[in-house]
């Protein structure tokens, strides 16, 4: 029998990445939760490079990189496929991947960093989504009319960057400003399917919150 | 008949991915050489969000991103393979392709600015060779015994960083530095095979000069 097993966090939007996937796929897997401040011997040596989550071990050899987890466990195991059939629209979920892959760091550094670093994070967190609101003006989905490997690759926008305004008290978006993000955010964490796949809004937001210094709290 | 064409720089590495796999494939393709001080209304048009070059467009459906295009054309034209058939070894390519997505653009920083900035790539630049230096220490090519996609994707490594190095009179890389480096980047640029589909040297280091401030240049 194939053995899975995921080195991640259960709130990193990362790895989210990879478990959407193994679920999707119906994959059973050993999810083994990564203390980033003192790393296991495991991490390290399965991802020397960047030493960093989420790693994927299948039959004992390791695969790095969440995007490319996800295009492996498509490649590798049955269920519903996860890339679209059509090369073209391939191409196109692999743009908005690594668009996500380039511009959604910004979502952690708004509320992580502080001062200039955070304020130059926040203006590419509004460009970023910017760009998105435009894309998503007469469309559900980042590529045709299914969701897909882009949308699971946009989940930190979908819902950690929400959850991670209400920990803050800080609020980067409104529908006034992105009606088309807004719209479709709201229809992605409302999703039941999607609920499946996505950790607890309450358990993150615990999560979070501990983790963001509130807004107006003595610094 | 498709129709192929190629908004690009015919010095750009970037480029270059792109033009190798249809050459490697043999699908004539119409070059369009752009302005990047004066972008045509196709590259704006095709390119809206990042307006960069390289674009593919066919049948004039446009596609961005260089390894994204590379992979498009892949599984789009017949001729032979550029991804390992294998999903273990596929992971493996594109994890090295998005270490060279994300590193790369260092080499460039390190040549075209100044100061501090310049300083900082240039460290960058060396970091990402020690990674590779230990990953070729034993193999000739970054996935299994065949040249493809993640060496494809590390053209700048290989040709455009010793032609900077020349053009601007800076030596960021020896042999007794990065051994297993250096013996990959010559048989790579040596490779009879490899040079039917790299700019040739000369023109490039003629375009480069005229681009780099040489070393001991009055500034």
């Amino acid at each position: 029998m194939a053995e899975v097993k995921l080195l991640g966090l259960w709130y990193s939007p990362y790895s989210n990445r990879v478990e959407w996937a193994l679920k999707l796929k119906g994959v059973e897997y050993e999810f083994i939760e990564q203390d980033l401040q003192n790393k296991s011997p495991l991490l390290l040596e399965s991802n020397p490079i960047h030493k960093k989550i989420p790693v994927l071990i299948h039959n004992g050899k390791p695969i790095c990189e969440s995007t490319v987890i996800v295009e492996y466990i498509d490649e590798t195991f049955e269920g519903p496929p996860i890339l679209p059939k059509d090369p073209y629209d391939r191409a196109i979920a692999r743009f908005w991947a690594k668009f996500f892959a380039e511009k959604g760091p910004a979502v952690g550094r708004s509320f992580f960093l502080k001062g200039e670093a955070q304020e130059k994070a926040k203006e590419e967190v509004y460009e970023m989504l910017k760009v998105v609101d435009n894309e998503l003006k007469d469309k559900k989905f980042f590529v045709g009319d299914k969701f897909g490997f882009a949308d699971i690759a946009a989940n930190a926008a979908a819902l950690w960057l929400g959850v991670l305004e209400e920990a803050s008290g800080v609020v980067l978006v409104t529908s006034e400003m992105l009606p088309n993000f807004c719209a479709w955010r709201d229809q992605y964490i409302n999703c039941s399917e999607n609920k499946k796949y996505l950790p607890l809004r309450d358990e993150l937001l615990a999560k979070l919150k501990a983790r963001v210094q509130p807004a107006g709290a003595p610094k």
